[in-house]
């Protein structure tokens, strides 16, 4: 179902997933009058201290899934790893966004990139990998480095490997578990960015400005905006999202990431587009202080069926993670000035785990 | 008690009170990873559906305070008429803050006016009214026309009412209920203004830029900031406040409304002190868009023994109440360009009700 009309004042919005996405939107959402009800499985998820009401259940348990769909007005999602039939059977009884084409296509490397290229836009070479067969052929098509991941259920690095001359194929199909997987010829790149968009219940779109991110161990750690990137490049990078928004008839936030190739010769600085997320982004956290409209708001604010916010930007903005021990900072954090402090009230600051981030604004024209 | 230390993430912070107030208090505590525990006597409150945890209680049942003390690690509030054994039930199990001599003292108006007469400040003319024949003999002394008030529990002009040459003193001491009152002097003011301002744990102090405040019916209706105000008025509105929160050892945010009084001969431009709230107020809203640190952010610092964080603006900024229907138009308001909306999930839109606010920041220097 999609929503008719916006949402009154007052309604509930049903969020899937507990997490520091899940909670910086009931955050959002609460500062527009409206109650949040999160469904997640893990008992204390961060997003549960902050939202009307939860319910700890499986993504795929229907019972709490009926209840859930009649207590709310409208469900989202803050991962993209949603189950089909869960989005499938919420979808049949309450309106859903983004919708479930945005889910199945995002969760799906191989049918990701096959969608990303139809629509013209470029992309890594890529190949299906079934079984190591397909592997050997796809390495000899596509050549080296070259990257093997999972289609399916990957993030921050996990389940992907690299695969350079003299690396044993068979080892590394392995590594992966011999799940069906992408592989995915090697970018050379010289940034990563993203562009965070929305898409409206009326099809209205607006996108942030660029951001520039820096990975370390595969985890995001920080984003800078605006990003180091010449004004075609960041054009070609916001059609990419209105392309792709478009033709998922998107409804909400999302986020697509890109590797920018250097000038060469004849060819200006471009990009290339790696990946689509169906939802906010940790890439997208600069807009908290550094937009007119948060990628939190703009979300609820579609989802709900409400006009767009600006995504005016205020300053120069740099985002960094607090990415486990890190987060014992705050302190400092807290005393630096200009530094906005967001923690996500999760307890345990184990090594890798995200657990908050800071923003700095500095005023581009100082 | 007083906090010996800074909180860490994830303490619990236990506030009194379930309104608009405490659900932005909520939620700028949950941006910065702390949980809260609403205690209120309506089930229902608007702050319930941000928070952790609730409790619907009267501020007088003392086993429903008990529990809420061992279930908090700090406790402050959002109005400032918690009863005094409240407060000193609750000071002698956990930390509270602000403190209960700010309570008692700004809960009462004529020891609020003795305070801050004693510390050398301007007040109107007033006198302590105990019976009708106080009354006559204030009159006489302070003139007409001047205002009758109750001491203890008005706000937004509830329990006033203005005496002019000609009114029925009796009538007048009727319709306030005969309760313990204050007779002020009228001051014939220009403008209202209000220093919103905080002191930290160490004893720190940061204020707000002063902001301008029109009321209408009583009831704040628009904040602007900058005030028109002179240099010289606004520092000595500033050092009102620090002198206030200095005399009462004040811990969090707190908020100083004045009057300004035009230039006249020789007299400069000068404020003189109306009252003092000791939590954070609705003339500070515009501090949510308009400054670096919230006015919600700042006083979850103070209370929790953090530093205070940045007071500066960010533009000019006007800050519109929604009272009762006007917050209807909140499809029109989201769609205004750069107008921030904040709803407050309050059902019912009865007259005179605080429903909600926007914000409109806009650049100083374009």
């Amino acid at each position: 179902m999609r929503l008719a009309a916006p949402l009154p004042p007052g309604s509930t919005v049903g969020i899937l997933g507990g997490g520091q996405l899940g909670r910086m939107l009931a955050l959002a959402a609460g500062q527009l009058g409206l109650r949040c009800h999160i469904l997640a499985p893990e008992d204390g998820s961060p997003a549960f201290q902050v939202a009307a009401a939860h319910t700890v259940a499986a993504y795929t348990d229907r019972a709490a899934l009926e209840a859930f769909s009649a207590a709310v007005d409208v469900v989202t999602y803050e991962f993209e790893n949603v189950p089909g039939e869960t989005a499938a059977f919420l979808a049949g009884r309450v309106p859903l966004a983004p919708g479930a084409q945005a889910l199945s296509t995002a969760q799906d490397r191989v049918d990701e990139k096959t969608f990303i290229a139809g629509l013209g836009l470029p992309v890594a070479p890529f190949a299906a990998i079934a079984s190591e067969q397909d592997l050997a052929a796809a390495v000899q098509r596509i050549g080296q480095p070259a990257i093997l991941k999972t289609r399916r259920f990957g993030y921050d690095g996990k389940g992907q490997v690299k695969i350079a001359p003299g690396s044993d194929l068979a080892e590394a199909h392995e590594a992966i578990g011999r799940f069906p997987a992408i592989l995915e010829g090697f970018v050379s790149f010289v940034r990563e960015v993203s562009v965070i968009a929305a898409r409206g219940l009326d099809g209205s779109f607006a996108a942030f400005d660029v951001c520039e991110n820096e990975h370390r161990d595969h985890i995001l750690a920080y984003t800078r905006v605006p990003a180091n990137l010449s004004d075609g490049a960041s054009l070609q990078a916001i059609d990419a999202a209105r392309r792709i928004g478009e033709a998922l008839g998107y409804v909400g936030v999302f986020t697509v990431e890109l590797f920018v190739l250097e000038a060469e010769g004849d060819l200006a600085e471009r990009v290339v587009v790696n990946e689509i997320a169906p939802r906010v982004h940790n890439s997208g956290h600069w807009t908290s202080e550094g937009a007119q409209t948060t990628q939190f708001h703009q979300h609820v604010r579609a989802v709900c069926g409400f006009p767009l916010g600006s995504t005016a930007r205020r300053g120069r903005i740099e985002m960094e993670n607090l990415i486990g021990a890190s987060a014992l900072r705050w302190r400092e954090l807290l005393a630096e000035p200009g530094a906005h402090l967001h923690l996500y009230g999760k307890r345990d600051a184990r090594p890798g785990r995200k657990m908050g981030h800071v923003t700095r604004v500095s005023d581009e024209r100082a």
